[in-house]
């Protein structure tokens, strides 16, 4: 590197640095005040060796007792997720104006708040676990489902980050289910409500939205949208029901879509690939898109035509 | 920390502790019995730089001759494939009551199978290139395809996988699948058989099912499902035949689904976007949704109209 | 291992080597010429560190002085940076038959060149924060867009690679976005034109094609595909204008698609959820998919109908 090159690159430098004092809040610099996103993947994959201790190993120690070192890593988890809620509760109006000792007692007492929680946490992943062997004929056991399965990683993911959301952990349950979202492209909103017993299939881009409420019992195929009407209405929309309501025993294939917060799905009904519903459905309905009218060319001498394929009239999966 | 906390966190991991007695699955502690699905992503890693050997260098060795390193590479990660087969092995039926020694053996032979096909698979893989450098306008130059493209890293690992598949070895091909799912969104199953020349561009959203059968030169857009009709049957549909059969030189645009599997797409046909099939199509036809009604309103005192918009007869793309 | 195994590997080995020299592409050896994938991302993330200087900090350094900090950031990431365009610059026709001397000094000046673009980037990527903390009733704070919003790091590494890309820097580009696409399913390509306030949403399964051009305050869901028709031109299409034009205050929602180089969406339009539109839109204009034709069975003693569900005439989101 020659001598013009030092001075163009600490020219390049002072103005990129002068580009930060424009105040804009990407222009942000208190290091210290944010929470620390690979510090949360870090929480993330221990919460997830503690809720399946048999299956995620701390490849760092020699494990001579298996409790001990569960226990070790117990204490550990609550030392750090406490750290990092402390690092939140500023973003949190329900946090505002606490001296510094008051937030790092808060964040202590909602860590412990959320550790005691994870029995109940374990119950429910034991019952989605059931559920996907029961419904997958590709299944092969259930070591597989919780070492390969992606629906059930965004499922184990959402319900830890769900109860922190429960309890009102700002910033912390999002960036944990974006994480899920990040490696399955399943997007689960942390506030969103979730029965026991809960299937999902393959799961790439399936949204739920954060005010959707689902039953026990539901399945759920890839591209699925639980979601919104009209947002334009923005930040005036907040906290408002704006997604809908997904009653027990009800399965919904690939690629549909259930909108709005006054749209309810009676329970034991079935929703087909690709329907869009605006509305609620009584229960025990089943709903499916009427064949599509197909344009079919021959390619050699074959008259074209302009008619239906003949359907078969099953229900659309992904399996 | 003070003293309340102490016992406090105590008490939690207590909890979680006796949480773990319940004998469910998720309860599991037999932690030297489980495959590792880190070490198998190196494995894969180190398969791709075996099956690529000059894209992907090993960054902590001064490399003075590739060949003898690669060599080194070949019989580390033979080693490694080995010391996995050997732990997944009890989950298959085929393998039950095997002895410590057997299982060794065993484990052995199977990983030596497997490198035995690895020159057929890169003659396939040579052929995947091929086509997706044919088939997209905007790929640059063959290197970039084997660097950036994820639908090649997808058809990549599930020709591996599916190697391992054929050989009958439990849990790790659809590990190996599912990271390609979770880095792509492209989800193949490893049972899948694939013809020469497959091409798939994009490819977020792809799920290819357990028994589909597809030709050569078949090309996929994102979106597309060649799946199962309803499995509400579950475990006992396993082992039948339920995913479709793509003929050679067929192209399925974005967002289309075939599905069932008595499904047969005939050869040299194309299936346009959004198309939903569950019965066959014979050879050489096109397959199109018929132009969609449309509703078109305007903003500033256009009447408003309800005919369809003219739209091109092309086929639609998504590049 | 036992004499035989050590024979058998060694076998093994070479076989894969022999494979090795049939002189395809994949079968390349010049280690030391290609990119590197892991070194490209490691600058991503420096660069994302450079553009939210108070979001992303490095764990290893302890940090006195927030900019001598960053000053040393960015001149390392220059060196880095350049490094990586040397290697590259043989791909490029336009970079064709440098001498090495002048490929250094090349691929310093667009380095250089590259930077200097930082503090504008900078500015388009505030206005993206705004749009997207002004469309989503979720969005808590702006904080929260920066470190988990999978759409928000899409754009911020779009917009990196399409100045690199401007430049006409080979290959090092599409890594970038293909790194995003793999963490956030939003595939667009480098090449495309994308004004101030570009709003992005759950996004999983985006496809915005290489000649898309998208003008100011666009919105875009999941699922949308901005494409092109038929490219069974393949290579021959290269350069051509084949995807569509976005007039400004244009929102498209879930799962449409606009396809084709002349389709052009006049601005203040919107693209409702599932609409397939290969044509021009004129400005103001709304356009939706007439109710679908669905198929209601009910479970029990009540009688089947085929008609219409009641559907609200809004537009769907997907929030």
């Amino acid at each position: 590197m020659n001598q013009h090159d030092e001075v163009e690159i600490r020219h390049l430098a002072g103005q990129i640095l002068k580009d930060y004092d424009q105040g804009r809040v990407i222009d942000k610099m208190e290091l210290y005040d944010q929470p620390d996103k690979e510090a949360i993947v870090e929480i993330i994959n221990k919460l997830i060796s503690i809720v399946y201790p048999g299956y995620y190993r701390d490849r760092f120690y020699k494990i001579y007792d298996a409790k001990t070192h569960l226990c070790v890593m117990i204490e550990d988890a609550i030392f750090r997720l406490s750290k990092q809620i402390r690092m939140v509760l500023p973003y949190g109006e329900e946090f505002a104006g606490l001296s510094d000792e008051e937030r790092s007692e808060k964040a202590q007492a909602l860590t412990h708040a959320f550790f005691k929680k994870i029995p109940q946490i374990r119950e429910y992943l034991d019952t989605d676990l059931q559920a996907i062997l029961d419904g997958d004929p590709a299944a092969r056991n259930k070591d597989e489902i919780i070492l390969a399965y992606p629906g059930f990683f965004a499922i184990t993911v959402f319900r830890l980050a769900h109860e922190l959301f429960e309890l009102k952990v700002p910033m912390i349950p999002r960036i944990m289910t974006e994480h899920a979202h990040s490696l399955t492209g399943i997007d689960i909103h942390p506030g969103a409500t979730v029965g026991k017993y809960f299937f999902i299939d393959h799961g790439t881009g399936i949204v739920v939205g954060e005010t959707t409420v689902i039953g026990e019992h539901v399945k759920l195929y890839q591209g699925v949208t639980l979601g919104a009407l009209s947002t334009r209405g923005g930040q005036k929309l907040k906290g408002i029901r704006r997604h809908p309501t997904i009653g027990d025993n009800v399965t919904i294939y690939a690629g549909a879509s259930v909108l709005g917060g006054d749209s309810v799905i009676g329970k034991d009904s079935v929703i087909g690939s690709n329907v869009f519903i605006t509305s609620s459905i009584p229960e025990g309905t089943s709903v499916s898109v009427k064949s599509q009218e197909l344009r079919i060319r021959h390619g050699k001498g074959v008259p074209d035509s302009e008619s239906e394929l003949e359907q078969t009239e099953n229900w659309s999966d992904t399996l």
